[in-house]
């Protein structure tokens, strides 16, 4: 077994090893799991989590490195977390893409992470918030959350996030693909990259059209502004952070960021709580009573329905 | 209050306005979903249901048409099911892009649905296969089920086919693509579309490669047949119902189809139980304890996990 309060120490004290630890130890079903949650916890609510999303092509990666790289150079421990919710291959493999990212790999002041499990027990929806746990408890006051693509995860991901930023880039009709993956509604940041390109002004107009940010709000609310960046160059970028800052400063005066923060948890619990109902279907009823009904089911002698109420009253009698 | 029974009757008798209303019940949460379940379940097992996976732009609408036609000739009552689960739009709006079916559009024989339902309560992995029971009991013979991308609800809702085709395009580096998002693993039939195009057998090739199709397997299982269509000029089709007649055979031969079946109505009804279990959370003890418990959470008082065990005793208790 673990000496988890080492662990947690050893991953106060910055040590790359022990954080992997941690986040290998509450993605899998560790028999220590819950040790570890339970050491956690008081340790956890200091870091800002900020959600990047857009399509391939737009310069995640490179956005990320470039912020994580202000960041430092404001003094800010910085975990970053790469989320691929689409392909089957887990742990570091991402990792072999990310080479834009390999400039901070010796810095001993920034945690890079990748999670791509997709069938993985409760999937990424379940493990990433853990994973999000561990490097706020480990001392990360800023934690970037960066998608893949643009599906349905991506954008249950992105909203686990306190800051969420959507990257477009000129001329690729992504308006249209933002707008079909539901993106354009979750972000709080947008950012129109690779700017020196042609028709980036077009973008942003569009996008200021789709986002209605021309109409007039309600006093106190908030507009999401546009920044233009070439992240390869680290233009625009000091923007973005400011955006995010005065994000985070509404938030707070709001009231929101605490709003946010227990829907993430209420969501997290309910996620944990079913997930635990799922294994106790196979655990407590045997699985032989669930292939029972689906027997039935097949044979068109029940309905699903029917057969669900079954289930149900047989698991909350147990 | 509909009268079900006059709607499960008049959409056996092929009434395409019965079919849609069925739909629109179960797919809703009508207070008759029960009551049409009830009746549908004794009228289904009949349909054959085939999924048609693949990238955009490898002509999975164009094949669809096609096979439609073929099972048309062959007098067969058919069913098609489009899903995009990435489009945040319901109901009809992906007919739009579906003008290649529209030369089915008045064949009585024929019933074509879409289905967008991104945010729906549970899910396309829970309406669809309750669409597909209703087409079922309507007598289509063969239901043809079309998703639109290549992610992990695709990959789910091809799960529920008794056979699976997978698409595939010349020359779209797709390969690794479907590799990259699993769909390789489930394919019972490959479909390399638009084989007049450069590249068509150097695709089969890798495809062959990949799927290990060289490779000796043990006597009676089944080895994926790769077929190239022009779907667009219906060259291959006849090959591609073909296969999956052979497989279908083949199914039921090695007592596959019924185990497929079976385990497909245990995910059902496990998804359905766990929908009611749910939304049991917030009616029975209301959202406030829930609430209370994320507060908590945030505060670093408790971790998700023990959070979650009271969420589950609370539960079972009622």
């Amino acid at each position: 077994m673990v000496d988890v309060d080492q662990l947690v120490r050893d991953a106060r004290d910055g040590r790359p090893r022990a954080v992997a630890r941690l986040i290998s130890l509450v993605e899998g079903a560790s028999p220590q799991l819950r040790e570890v949650m339970a050491a956690l916890a008081p340790l956890t609510g200091g870091a800002y989590v900020v959600g990047l999303t857009g399509s391939p092509g737009v310069g995640k990666s490179t956005s990320t490195s470039a912020l994580v790289t202000a960041y430092r150079k404001a003094g800010r421990r910085v975990g970053v977390l790469a989320v691929d919710p689409s392909s089957p291959f887990s742990g570091g493999a991402l990792l072999g893409d990310r080479v834009r990212m390999s400039e901070h790999a010796s810095d001993p002041g920034v945690y890079i992470r990748s999670m791509a499990t997709r069938g993985h027990l409760g999937g990424l929806a379940w493990a990433a918030p853990q994973a999000i746990r561990v490097l706020d408890a480990a001392g990360c006051e800023v934690i970037l959350v960066e998608t893949v693509g643009v599906g349905q995860s991506e954008v249950e991901i992105a909203a686990q996030a306190d800051t969420s930023v959507v990257l477009l880039a000129p001329g690729m009709g992504d308006g249209i693909q933002a707008a079909k993956a539901g993106i354009l509604e979750i972000g709080d940041v947008y950012v129109v990259n690779k700017a020196d390109r042609d028709g980036a002004d077009a973008t942003a107009r569009e996008l200021n059209h789709m986002l209605g940010l021309g109409e007039s709000r309600a006093p106190g609310d908030w507009r999401p502004p546009i920044v233009k960046t070439v992240a390869a160059r680290a233009e625009g970028i000091d923007e973005v952070v400011e955006a995010l800052e005065k994000h985070r400063a509404w938030m707070e005066a709001a009231g929101v960021l605490a709003e946010r923060r227990a829907r993430r948890a209420a969501g997290e619990i309910e996620t944990i709580a079913l997930t635990a109902l799922r294994a106790r279907i196979g655990d407590v009823h045997g699985d032989q009573h669930l292939a029972g009904l689906a027997a039935k089911v097949v044979d068109g002698a029940l309905d699903p329905y029917a057969a669900a109420d079954e289930l149900v009253a047989e698991l909350t009698r147990a």
